[in-house]
Parts: C-alpha cells; structure tokens; sequence
C-alpha cells in the first residue's frame, strides 16, 4: 500500500469536493464460489483502495464530512480465527497504516447511519454491483434492492480524482503492465499446432501468479478471436489459425494492466493473415501517434477506423468513401467494440461508476452501434493511463445478419467479406499514459508488426 | 454432462423422496469482482448441477411435484450476445439435453412461484450461500434477507442422494484426483530453497488449467503449514522449510479433487521433521486401513489422532495415557481440524446443506475443540467418497494460549512443545471410495513416506 499520506491526501480532496453529507463506502466481502466458505480469490471494491487502502474482507468506511469524521468499521479477529488464519494486525493498526485513527465494530455501522439521516445528512453511496451491497443497503437504510439511487457528487468527486494517475500510481501500473508483457512473450513463446488454448491460458497465468499477481480479468486465449468475449478454451491449435490473446496481471496493490496479441500458429503469418494483420498494426500505430492531451478520443476513434476502412478498400472489401461509411457506421462490421478505455485499479477503470462520467466527462454518448462500445470519448489529459486496441474481426453471425438487410451494402462488399466468414480476428493492445506533451507507452515493448513476431517466435 | 437419463432419474427420486410442493432451484449468476462485467469465474451451483446438469449462468428451475412438471427458467441470448459471445444452442436445446423439456422466461418465475404460494404449495428451497440468491428470495417471495427457512426435506433428499456416487460420479471424481496428483508431483518437482510459495502455486495451478480444470479451492502452498487457512503465497522458501501444499483440481463437469502434500525445501528431511512426519504417516495409514462400509468415521478419527498422541508420547511431547488424552481433548493443540470429509461436485461436499446432515446424518456433531471441526462422523457406506487428512501442528499462538491457561497440563509437555513453535505443520491427503468390502483410491498413489518423497525429489 501506499504511505498514509497519499489515503489522507485523496480524502481530502474528496471531503472537499462532495462539499456535505455523509460518504458511506462499501468495502467487499469473500465470496463463496459453491458454499460459503470455499471462496473465490478476495477482491477489494476499487474505490474502497483508493481512499482506504486496506485489501481486507468486511470493512465499510465513512466520511462524515459534516463532523469531519473518518471511521472504518470492521471486526477485530477471534481467537478461533487467529488458530486458523495466523495471527495479523489488529483493525485499529492496520487503519493507522492509512491514516485512519476511528475504528468501531461492524454492528454500529447502521446506527451511525440512521443517526446522520435523522440529523437530515445526506447519505452518498456509489452504484452497488454486488448482491451483499444491496442486502447492507436494505439492512441499513431500508433501500429495497434495484432501487438504489447512488449519489452522482461522489461518483463525480471519485471519478475525477481517479482518473487522474499519480507518479506512484503510474509506477504501479507499470509494474502490472511489465508481468503482463510477460504473460504475452509467454504466449508467443508457447503456441503452436497441436496444443489446447487451454493450455496456452495456462502458461499465461503462470507468469502472473508465480510473482504474486492476480489476473485483471478472464483471460482470452482463442483461435476464434471474432467472438469478442470469449472465454472458450477447449479448442486444439491448428496450423493455419491464429491465437487472440488477451490478458493482463493486477499486482499485490490492485493494478491492473491490459495487452492483446494475435500469434500465428505456425511460425508465420499466412499471406491472408498478414494482409488484414498489417492494416490493423497501421491502425495501431495511427492511434498511437495521435495520443496527446487536448486531443478528442473519439476523434483517434475515427482516425483508427479510418485506417482500417482504407485499408479493406485496398483489398476489395469497403467500397465508396471510408470516412463516409464510417461517418454511417459500416465500420462496425468489422469493429463492434471500442478503440480503448481507461486503466487503473479497474481494468476498464470506474465501470461501474458510469462510462458517461469517466470516459465522457458527462456527455452523452453515441448509439450507434460499434461507436456506442466505446468506453472513452472524452478529451485526453495528462495523467490518464489508457488502452489502444484497435482490432480487425470477421463475426459470421453480424456478417450474415447485414448481409440480409443489405445493410451499408454501398460501403460492403459482402460476397468478398463472406468468404472470410472463416477468418476469426485481429486485435493488438498497448497501454499508454498521457503525459504533458504525448504519451508514453506503460511497461516495455513486444513484438506488434508481423516481422517482428516472426523473428520473435523464430528466436 | 451425464445422458440425460441419469438427470431424469435423479429428478424421479428427489420427487419420491419429498413426496410434495414444489422445490425451487437456485443456480448461480455471473459474480462481478469489481465491476458488474469483470467475472469471477462462473461456478454454478452444485445442486442444480446434480439435478440439472446446466453450467450456465442466469437459470433457475422448479420441479412441481403436485402437478408433475419439471421446469428450467431462463433467457435466450439476444443477438447482440451473439455478436459478442457466439452462436450458442438455445436454451430450449440445452435443456433438452437434460431431459427436460418445458422452458419459460425468467421473468415469469414469480408468478409460478405465487401462484404455488396461493394454491397453499410448501415451496422448497435449499439454504443459500449467495447474497444474490437472497434478493431473488425477497423479490420472489418476500423472504428478508436472513430469515431464509431452508427446507429440512428438500436438504435430507438431496444429501441422501449426492452422499452415494454412481459409477459414473466415481469416474469422474478419478478424472479430477489424477490430476490432483499431477498437481502435487509437479511441485514436488518444483520446491526448493529460493524460490517463492507463489512459484510453487502457479505450477500447480497451470497443471490443472492447462486440462482445462478449474481448482476445486484456493491453492495452499505455504512454509506456515501450521496456520490451517493460509493462502498467503508471499514468502521465500529457505533450506530446512517444509512447503504444505493443499490443492486440488475440479473437472469440467464441476467434480472435486483434494489432496495434501508436505515438500520439504531441500533434497531430504531434516531429522527432526523424520520424526514428526513419520507420526502423522503413521497415523494416515492407521486410517486408510481401517475404512470399510460399517465403521463409524468418528472412530476411525478417535484411531487416527490416537496413533499421532501414542507418537508424539515417544517424543516426549506427551505424556499420560494417550487415549486418555484423545477422550479429555488434549490432541487437538496438534490437530485442530478434522480427519476428513465428503467430497463429489463439492470439495467439501455440500457444505452450505449443513454438516450435520451430510456428515452426521443428522446426529448432533461434538463441541469440543477439535472434534467440532470433524466434518464427517458417521457410519461409512459404499459409494461415499471422502478424504484423508490426518496432519500435526505446532500453532504458536495455540501453544501459547494453553500453556497459559495450563491446559491439559497432564497429558502435554509443554517445555519440549514449546521448542517447536518454529516447526510448521505436517499433512498429507487421500481420496478414497468406501466400496462393498473396504476401500479405494481415487486417482493415483503419490509419495507420501519419507523414502518415497525424497526418492522421487532425487530422481
């Protein structure tokens, strides 16, 4: 964890920022996967880190910012528990750690509450995405689950400190974002013809967990790359196929990092693969080289599936205008999903605060379909840390569907499309940090270009 | 999945069994670690799983017995899911598969569920271990969030069935216990002074997920073997530790293995690790020989922990009548935990259905230390599949707090105890299946003697 300085430091801005009222935090408990006690890996709420620090199971905090008051709750260990589980810092140290000096049990967590809404305090609390939040919620304000109204100061005055990555924020980050450059030479390193993708999501993992690290999220590893979550990893390898991978490390802290590549089976691309694999690289790399602050995302957005389109029209699959059909949003056939989003503690940082505050600043976002997958639109600053991930996808399922309604069929060429309903998909992903001036690439380079890939698996 | 025979059969008993009402199925939704779209791995419920066979995400399934109708409640995927997630079989195909073949829309379960409410139908439901299972409840029915009241006969009819596994149940228990094995020999391979317990953990997990096995529980892989729920992978190993490894790997079907292995860091036991080790070998042996249909399982504890107190009398760490000390209590400052449990589609099997019921056949469980954490005490008969877990502690913070209270003063030497504070803890772990004459284990012999590890550790 960081020093106590750095947890005063953001709930003073934040205490300063909601300006009144009570901020109630709902830290995470364990989980059970099939009984109570056989629980998944324990992960704290992100924001319950970012102002409390303590990756601890059933705490809450408060900031009565009212009375200027900081108190976790939480409950001291029993004897039986130190027996089972080592013993630990008592609550009362471990809040010292962070600067937290009030401490009370869990049990009058709910009268504290009920006293400040009989002194008419408004109590904020952040959007609930897990079950045992709503039950508190109920337990203690009478707030029947599914009608939770959480409080849009505090997730402003969250979103806008968080959003912004400080020096030992980004040190953290670049930790996560080396393990899981690592997890990808791992991969590039390991497939090949004949072997499961589970078996490449295995060694993947490894890298993260033998240091300690957890996974950002399920790890992808697919030769069916155009199904976007795909989380199937029974498939046997097969030459000729390509491997989409997408994984990342979180360290000890939190952090989380976020690359994809596409490993081809054999030792080289075929010339299919390297055709469309090279227009989604220039994508890449276009994207990139516009990263600065003051810059529109969604204008890159634009500029990255511009490349794309350009590029199908060299190989025969767009026809007319690219900056027109992606102004109509034909584009999307090929790119459903975003160009990028915000990292951090999260891996899509904030995404249950509300894409519309942390990518959007409070600006509406498009409906459009593929555009309205985009998790950040906003204008970038310094100290944002954000993914690129441009990407190239054939999905029979939408291809077969707009080629019924003729959809955009002025942009498409469907019968060249069509025959690459076998293709499956092309994603490349980096992480970068906006500074004053550009932008820097998080944790260390790999191999992106296909010569470069080649060399690699060839080495 | 099994035919969609054995699902039929398994339904046909339950209804036989619980003669009336209707029994409410609750299956496992996706779990958000820090945000609502960032899952845990999904896990579905066991139960529903046993009877249902599904291992998908959002189901919920009545079984009316007084109408005679059989139930799966759930969505089709819509087509953005299947631009994001691929072609799936319809929920009506999947649900055919287990021989069930009426499906309705989720939403219309509240109704069923009030109509049954109105027509005085005792609605069944088993205890829940989920917050989400608990909203669903006070959604569906009004039951507040901790005055759930599981039915006793739906929990005895479906114990009375999972306790006893088929052949085809038994099958599949093997898959998961040999790769159990290859989990422990790939550490055994792995241990040795300077490298992390979180090295030793990632081998043994990539083992499992690379047969596309999941862990039936978090790994342990600790120098502290003393402290029983450590999941702390941070420390370096150094000549002279022991590593305890507790881990085990679940199929794809969602069947357990559970083994426990005790590594030590260098080529060989140290001499004063022999003679521990060779007490609580001693005392597995004593167990394992004595299982057969008949015998109550608390005896062969009472046997079990008896054989450790006999050896740790040669040592000089106790003293008296080792059987005495057995009756009073005494051996539990060694061995805390219990000799063993039920295991099948949960490594801890059925767990959240209550001891007592699955372990006890609903005879009242001891409340002495030590023995109340024997899971499992009752007569053994062919066809349960149970672990074997004897293993010896030196947990400071035990020895501290009975030596101050002179705790069974008369059966341990707490002087020479007390120089074994820094020892660690000792366990190894079997899979058996009580058969019609004695008993098997499942998946394969690995070393457990002495000789055996440090033979294989050599080779």
């Amino acid at each position: 964890m960081f020093s106590k300085e750095t947890y005063i430091a953001r709930r003073a801005k934040l205490k300063q920022t909601v300006g009144s009222g009570l901020l109630l935090f709902l830290g995470n408990e364990e989980s059970g996967m099939n009984y109570a006690d056989n629980t998944y890996h324990f992960r704290q709420d992100s924001t319950f880190l970012y102002f409390f620090g303590l990756p601890y199971a059933g705490l809450s905090a408060v900031i009565d910012i009212d009375q200027d008051r900081e108190i976790i709750f939480g409950d001291e260990l029993t004897i039986d528990s130190i027996v089972w589980m080592g013993t630990q810092p008592t609550l009362k140290e471990k809040s010292e750690r962070v600067g937290v000096r009030e401490t009370r049990p869990s049990n009058e967590l709910e009268s504290y509450l009920k006293n400040g809404q009989q002194k008419k305090q408004p109590i904020h609390y952040l959007p609930v995405y897990r079950a045992e939040h709503q039950v508190k919620l109920l337990a203690w304000l009478g707030i029947y689950p599914g009608t939770e109204k959480p409080s849009v100061p505090f997730i402003q005055g969250v979103v806008n400190q968080r959003n912004y990555k400080s020096e030992e924020e980004v040190a953290e980050i670049e930790k996560a974002c080396i393990v899981t450059a690592d997890m990808h030479l791992a991969a590039m390193r390991t497939v090949r013809p004949g072997i499961r993708e589970s078996e490449v999501a295995a060694v993947v993992g490894e890298v993260a967990f033998a240091k300690d690290y957890q996974l950002s999220f399920p790890i992808i590893a697919t030769v069916n790359g155009q199904t976007l979550h795909n989380h199937y990893h029974g498939n046997m390898i097969k030459e000729g196929d390509m491997l989409l991978l997408d994984a990342g490390a979180e360290t000890e802290m939190g952090y989380a990092g976020d690359m994809s590549s596409t490993i081809p089976a054999g030792s080289r691309f075929t010339a299919r693969q390297k055709e469309i694999y090279d227009i989604a690289v220039a994508s890449h790399e276009a994207a990139v080289a516009a990263l600065r602050p003051g810059v529109l995302f969604e204008d890159i957005y634009d500029l990255s599936v511009g490349v794309i389109m350009e590029g199908l029209k060299g190989l025969g699959f767009v026809k007319g205008d690219p900056a027109e059909a992606v102004k109509a949003g034909a584009h999307a056939l090929f790119m459903p999903c975003g160009l990028g989003h915000m990292m951090g503690l999260d891996v899509h940082d904030m995404e249950n605060l509300g894409e519309v505050y942390v990518g959007y600043d409070g600006r509406q976002k498009s409906r459009q379909f593929g555009r309205k997958s985009l998790r950040l639109g906003r204008k970038l600053e310094p100290g944002f840390v954000l993914t690129i991930e441009p990407g190239i996808y054939f999905i029979p399922e939408l291809i077969d569907l707009w080629r019924a309604e003729r959809k955009f069929a002025e942009f498409i060429n469907y019968e060249k499309v069509a025959a690459y309903k076998d293709f499956s998909g092309i994603r490349n992903e980096e992480d970068y940090l906006i500074t004053e001036t550009g932008a820097r690439l998080l944790g260390k380079k790999i191999p992106i270009s296909t010569d470069e890939v080649e060399t690699f698996r060839a080495g």
